[in-house]
């Protein structure tokens, strides 16, 4: 990124020699990022980020089927990205329902089918949950969706499972998925959608006509290849990183145990990826652990940071049937390549001190 | 940049102090660019580009006042981001039309009035042409607008403005403006509509909510930092910039027309941004030379950057009356901040020899 923000001035989309460099540069990144996720490179689109991708995949697909559909159905745990877009397109006249999430935070196959009709353009069911990190079983979705209406669009938001599952968009035989760079290390305001060779999306922002007419304006090239790199460093450690990072959190779960008995997981440990925990911690509000957390230098969240402010329970826990009073007392905590086992000494000291004293004000 | 990539990891919307120190950062650029433009920090909304704020200036106002008019004017030679938000509008129901541009390259204020009328929405016309560098009389323009038809609503594309003329949005009057980061030596990929207070647009991209609701997505904080930078540097640099480059393509089209005595300058030399330089070489064609000029290590353009590869000569031109193929034989120079004298040497050199391999092939 250094190279390209110092040295490579050129537009990717110029003729001459410095925009040939910058064009090379975006290429091998694209080959990159396709390479992680088992697709062509020529199925790669670059965006701002995960939350673009997801609207380009909803409302662009929406846009382009709305001649032989009238339907869409999301899961009920989505990030805000697919929700909000899902609820645009409602406004639109598009028929929108929500398949519900099983208490241990996985969608079942029967919602799925059950979900999805003659007349259902798209479905989307995320691969990883971004609060709980439930794995999805998203092969076995597209086939019940595809299964009960042949020609139904299937869109992932892989958002928070590339760098930490084994992500192949076309094994998964999903149309579109939402990736985003800093999610595995790589710089924040770059993402990616995938769209299947063959199925069309309408783009929501036009003009020069970059990514082939998906999404016009010039490239931000310096991120594009950090994004690149990042992709192509996480599915290296994959497995080295889940293994280390499972040790960590099982470490810090049994600590936080011993010293608050009462603690409760949200959702299931089984199909979890290895960064997260989510805990519920009874009779206390989780934005103010936050702060308490916040000032002993631990940083963790009550939601999705995007909704970070907000003062409703997380959607997403009550999605899985959590009772609000319990939701509102959850607290996530994300584990990744910088994590130490000092780190969770820390929080296994902070938390029960923390809790004490948001007890006491609660 | 470089701080903000090595260090500081959070994410803006996060609560705890690594989200709050990458907020900081991002309100410390907003504070740089709104001072830069004029601008209360609160009407700067960060996007992934000039493209995507033009985007969302366009199609975000016409869906927000839909209810109120039915009529959008663009003049004839904006950029594609505005023309083909135009035209996706037009697909909409609303109806589209087109303000003409005079022989020189400026909107006249009568076309303007004329092309504004009670049912007009939005009215959009651009503050510098990307292609022949012609300034508009943008504060006039918006009193000519306001005054055929007073709540309408002004949209200026500012990307080729900002750095090279005084940019004061509410000295000019506009509701809404777009910049780029890019053509002020900051980084690709990042941008910045103007929402002028009290005005709202409809967002394209749904989600997290971030920029108040206006463009979801988190944050690309480092473009961010880096056109925060530079839109503060190029503000300060303005007058010393234009003085420069003023006497350098002087020297450049001097240089050439001793060399190619038929060279024409397309548009004013009056009232032009003092890095631009288009000029026609009849008998030629610009792709042709582009190539030519390349092998000889000179990087210039037969248009937009953004519509390469396309056949078809520059709208721009035949916007402002020049025969197509006049503006298929157009080239246009970009002098900036690196630009030196010996680098208009090698062009005055080049030029003269690529032109005379050209009109033999052609």
């Amino acid at each position: 990124m250094l190279d390209v923000l110092s040295d490579n001035h050129g537009n990717p989309s110029s003729v001459h020699s410095f925009g040939r460099k910058a064009r090379e540069a975006v290429e091998e990144a694209r080959e990159r990022v396709a390479g992680a996720v088992g697709a062509s490179p020529s199925e790669i689109f670059f965006t701002a980020g995960g939350t673009e991708a997801d609207n380009i995949a909803i409302k662009g697909a929406a846009s382009k089927r709305r001649g032989s559909g009238s339907h869409v159905a999301v899961s009920a745990f989505e990030h805000h990205a697919v929700l909000d877009a899902a609820s645009w397109l409602s406004k639109t006249g598009l028929e929108v329902t929500t398949i519900p999430v099983e208490a241990d935070g996985i969608v079942s196959l029967g919602a799925v089918t059950e979900a999805t009709r003659p007349s259902t353009i798209l479905v989307a069911v995320m691969a990883v949950n971004n609060e709980i990190g439930t794995i999805q079983p998203i092969r076995e979705i597209v086939v019940a969706a595809k299964g009960a209406s042949p020609d139904v669009l299937v869109h992932t938001d892989a958002v928070q499972a590339l760098g930490n599952i084994p992500v192949d968009v076309h094994r998964w035989g999903v149309d579109l998925a939402a990736f985003s760079a800093h999610k595995l290390g790589g710089p924040k305001g770059v993402g990616a959608l995938f769209v299947r060779s063959g199925v069309a999306v309408e783009a929501l922002v036009h003009g020069g006509g970059q990514e082939r007419g998906v999404r016009s304006g010039t490239l931000n090239v310096a991120g594009i290849v950090g994004f690149g790199v990042a992709a192509q460093l996480a599915e290296k450690e994959i497995d080295s990183k889940a293994e280390r990072l499972e040790g960590l959190r099982a470490h810090l779960l049994e600590g936080l145990r011993s010293e608050i008995p009462d603690i409760v997981v949200n959702g299931t440990m089984e199909r979890r990826v290895a960064g997260n925990l989510n805990v519920a911690i009874p009779g206390t509000d989780g934005e103010t652990l936050l702060l308490l957390l916040d000032q002993a230098g631990v940083a963790c969240s009550s939601g999705a940071a995007c909704a970070s402010g907000a003062l409703d329970p997380s959607h997403v826990l009550l999605a899985i049937g959590t009772p609000r009073e319990v939701a509102r007392g959850s607290l996530r905590f994300s584990l990744g390549r910088d994590s130490s086992a000092e780190d969770v000494d820390a929080v296994v000291k902070a938390l029960p001190e923390a809790v004490k004293r948001a007890r006491l004000v609660s």
